[in-house]
C-alpha cells in the first residue's frame, strides 16, 4: 500500500517534470520548479529524486517505455521500420523532451556524469532493437554487405545527430525527411520493400 | 606589434588548453586550470576569453580551421570523401577533443548558450561543404533520389551521432569502420566509385 502510492507520487512528479521542461526547456527544469508544480518541498522531492540528473534520466527511462513498449521488447516482435519513421516525425513535434534528451546525452560524455551509465546501457539495448527491427526487413544483408548490427549503429547515429541539427536550426532541417531518406538509402535507394535488395 | 604579441599569447592559451583537455577531460579543463598552464593570472586568462565557453569555442574553431583549411574551403575545392573517412580515423586517436565537441554541442542546444550560435553558424557550413564534396563525386543525385544537399545533413548527423555512441562505449563502437558503411551506402552499396550509380 505505501509502494503503491511512493509508485503514483514517482508517476506524478515525472510527468509534472515534463510540463515544465515543456514551458520552460531544459535549463528551467529546476528541482525546485518541479517540487513547486508537484506540490511538495524541494526537500520532499529529493526524497524521490536526489538530483536534476537523477529526475531527468529516470523521464527518459520513462519517455523510452511508453515510446517503444520497454526497451523495444514488444509483445509483437522487433518495431517496424515505418514506425520508426514516425516516431521520428512525432518527436519533431516535441522539441522540448528531444531537446532535454539531446543535452543530457551530450553532458553524459564527461568524466563521472550521473547519466553516463544510463546512456551507455540504453544504446547497447537501442542498437540490438535497432538490429532486430533490420534483419526483420532487410534478412542478414544489407546493401554493401553490411550486417543488420552496422546498419543498426549507422541509423541509431543518424537519429541522434539530426535532433541536433534540428534543434540548432530547425527551418533548415527536415528531421523526419532525412531519417526517410536514410531508411531509402537502407533499401538500396528504392522507394518500397517490395522485390530483393539490388547485388 | 602589440596586436602580433596579442595573437600569439591566444595562440599559447588555446594551445594550453587543448593540452589540459587531453590529460583532464571537458570538466577539467577549468580556467584555472588553463591558466596555470599558460602563466597568466586567472584574470589575465579572462582578458582573453571571459568564460569557459568563449576558451572552448575558440578551441573548436581553431580545430575546424586544422582540420578543413578553414571552414572546409581548401585551395584545392572540396574534400574528397576518402578524406573524410580518414578525418574520421583521426577523431577516434584523440577522444578528449571529441568528448569536448560533443559535450559543448549537447549543451548548446539549451536556451541562450554561449556556444549555440557558434554551432548553428559552424553547421550551416559544414553542411554546405558536404554538400560540395557529395556533389563533386556523386553528381546531382545519389541513391533514392537524393541531393547532394540532403545527403550532406545524413552525413554530418552520422559523423556526430557516432561519436557520441563511441565516446560512452569505444568497445562495442568501430567509429570509423561506420563512417566507412555509411560512404559505401551513398555509393549505393558498391566498394569503390568506379561506374556509374545502379538505377
Amino acid at each position: 500500500m505505501v509502494r503503491a502510492r511512493s509508485e503514483e507520487r514517482r508517476a506524478d512528479i515525472l510527468r509534472a517534470t515534463l510540463e515544465v521542461i515543456a514551458e520552460r526547456g531544459y535549463r528551467g527544469a529546476t528541482l525546485s520548479a518541479v517540487a513547486e508544480r508537484v506540490g511538495l518541498s524541494q526537500q520532499g522531492l529529493l526524497h524521490y529524486y536526489p538530483t536534476k540528473e537523477a529526475l531527468l534520466v529516470a523521464v527518459l527511462e520513462d519517455r523510452d517505455r511508453w515510446d517503444t513498449g520497454g526497451g523495444g521488447s514488444r509483445g509483437e516482435g522487433p518495431w517496424p521500420l515505418e514506425l520508426l519513421g514516425s516516431l521520428v516525425e512525432y518527436n519533431a513535434m516535441r522539441p522540448a523532451i528531444v531537446q532535454t534528451f539531446s543535452a543530457l546525452l551530450g553532458e553524459s560524455v564527461t568524466e563521472e556524469h550521473p547519466a553516463r551509465e544510463f546512456f551507455t546501457r540504453r544504446y547497447t539495448q537501442v542498437r540490438a532493437d535497432m538490429a532486430a527491427s533490420l534483419r526483420a526487413e532487410h534478412g542478414e544483408e544489407l546493401p554493401g554487405g553490411m550486417t543488420p548490427e552496422r546498419a543498426a549503429t549507422l541509423m541509431v547515429a543518424v537519429m541522434d545527430g539530426l535532433q541536433y541539427q534540428w534543434l540548432l536550426d530547425p527551418d533548415a532541417v527536415d528531421m523526419p525527411g532525412a531519417f526517410r531518406d536514410f531508411l531509402r538509402l537502407l533499401r538500396g535507394g528504392r522507394e518500397d520493400l517490395s522485390g530483393p535488395a539490388p547485388e
